[in-house]
């Protein structure tokens, strides 16, 4: 672990080379951030949290004929995955209003959308992450029209299947933000999803309370991050029934 | 004058009843508004220019076939157009960064875009008329798969034409707004061109110079914004080459 060549840090997870060319080791941190980095804290766990909950969600992606970067999980907080060719945009779903599309477009928070609104933003810290039209992704080449569309009909399936996973367990899926890269392979290039789904990029909402089970509670310094993001991971089927005791981590069921 | 109903008055124009159902007057004021008018001043004779020369492209618009609301002018202040039902959008066509899109996605001002590039805006002054993009317009209603594009496609033909008019007198169109309406008649809907094309509108900048001609020079507290408007109406061969004495407000040649 020591020699491995880090090929990129982020504000929430490490990327390492892979064993072999064309892989790379996810790491997840424990860090979290929000409003650009300008609000930041380590969270003890959060990383082994998503690093088991992004594997349970993508392995379903791959199973289901969703392509994504997900190879398998190392460790408890690494994953083998595809390198890929990142498109700067971070593409949200969003089934219900909350958080920016509540105040730029004046919807209460928790309205349910007349219909799921994709939106495309732009990756770029400096300028804040702004939203961006297929106009703007096509003027300046971010994507091409076919990619957007490959992207906008991925996004499309995979908010079905996460409705579906969440509303099972009794969870209701608000909104999320997937990222996609560009996969070259047998002289080949398609749009996989790459990056992470877990309640770090996703709203998830109890559907009886209505608690808020995602960043939204380290946003909004509502506490109890990690008890929520281990109710998640334990409704999923990835955790043991029994708490682990306080400071050993949570215990994770081993990888089906 | 006196009796005439008043149906809306905005920042920069008043609509009265027209003559006939389904006409209405739009009356030109002289007011100078930015920033979601947090920005006023009164601009001594602003009006009687836009006026004419918004006139003088919805005809020119008309007669090329581009469907607009223009009917004709009445006198200094006032024209005769069709009433329609405005679509909430102010659509934005831009060839060069300036304004938002520079300080959105980091474009240097002045930056020939790789291509030109139509934005629309949410017409909603309480949040500040948000960009927007097809997904919001389709999911809220504001407009149709259709109607949008139609609308794009009159955008397009739009800057076409005043990129050519106004480059034949030395002056480059930067950017620039429109609305649209819908127009109900023999029983068909069709999408129209409404409001005004005027330095109000439009960012223009002399060629040569780079000089500003429109409304940026109060926005950017430049000065001299009506001799700007002035020279825009005489290049375009609107006005008597003669200055008009001073105080006389400007001197226009009677419409073709
Ligand atoms: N399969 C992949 N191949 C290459 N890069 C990837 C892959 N999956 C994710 N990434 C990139 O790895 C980085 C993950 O780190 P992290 O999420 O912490 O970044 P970040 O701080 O959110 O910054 P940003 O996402 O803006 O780069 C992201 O830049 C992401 O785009
Ligand atoms: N043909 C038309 N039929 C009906 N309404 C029109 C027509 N043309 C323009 N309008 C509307 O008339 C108003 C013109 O007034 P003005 O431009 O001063 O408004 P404003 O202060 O800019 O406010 P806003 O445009 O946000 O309503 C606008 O609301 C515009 O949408
Ligand atoms: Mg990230
Ligand atoms: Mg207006």
């Amino acid at each position: 672990m020591s020699r491995r060549r880090r090929i990129y840090e982020g504000k929430a997870k490490i990327l390492y080379e892979g064993p072999e060319p064309g892989t790379l080791i996810q790491f997840f941190k424990d860090d979290a951030t929000a409003f650009n980095a300008k609000k930041h804290e380590v969270i003890d766990g959060k990383g082994v949290l998503n690093n088991r909950i992004s594997e349970h969600i993508f392995s379903h992606l791959n199973a289901i004929g969703i392509p994504t970067h997900f190879i398998k999980r190392m460790n408890m907080r690494e994953q083998l995955i595809k390198e890929v060719e990142i498109v700067p945009l971070e593409i949200v779903v969003r089934n219900v209003a909350a958080g920016s599309i509540s105040k730029r477009l004046g919807v209460e928070e928790g309205t349910v959308l007349p219909r799921s609104i994709i939106e495309f933003y732009y990756k770029n810290d400096e300028l804040n992450d702004p939203i961006v039209s297929e106009e703007h992704i096509t003027a300046f080449g971010w994507a091409s029209p076919p990619e957007i569309d490959d992207m906008m009909a991925l996004a499309i399936r995979v908010n079905d299947f996460l409705t579906g996973l969440f509303l099972g367990i009794g969870i209701q899926l608000v909104d999320f933000k997937i990222e996609c890269g560009r996969l070259y392979e047998n002289d080949m290039m398609r749009i996989i999803i790459a990056d992470e789904i877990s309640p770090d990029s996703c709203r998830l909402w109890d559907v009886k309370t209505k608690e808020k089970m995602d960043k939204d509670r380290f946003r909004q310094d509502l506490g109890g991050l990690l008890e929520n993001y281990r109710e998640v991971a334990k409704r999923l089927g990835i955790m043991n029934e029994n708490e682990p005791p306080r400071g050993s981590g949570p215990v994770l069921v081993k990888s089906d």
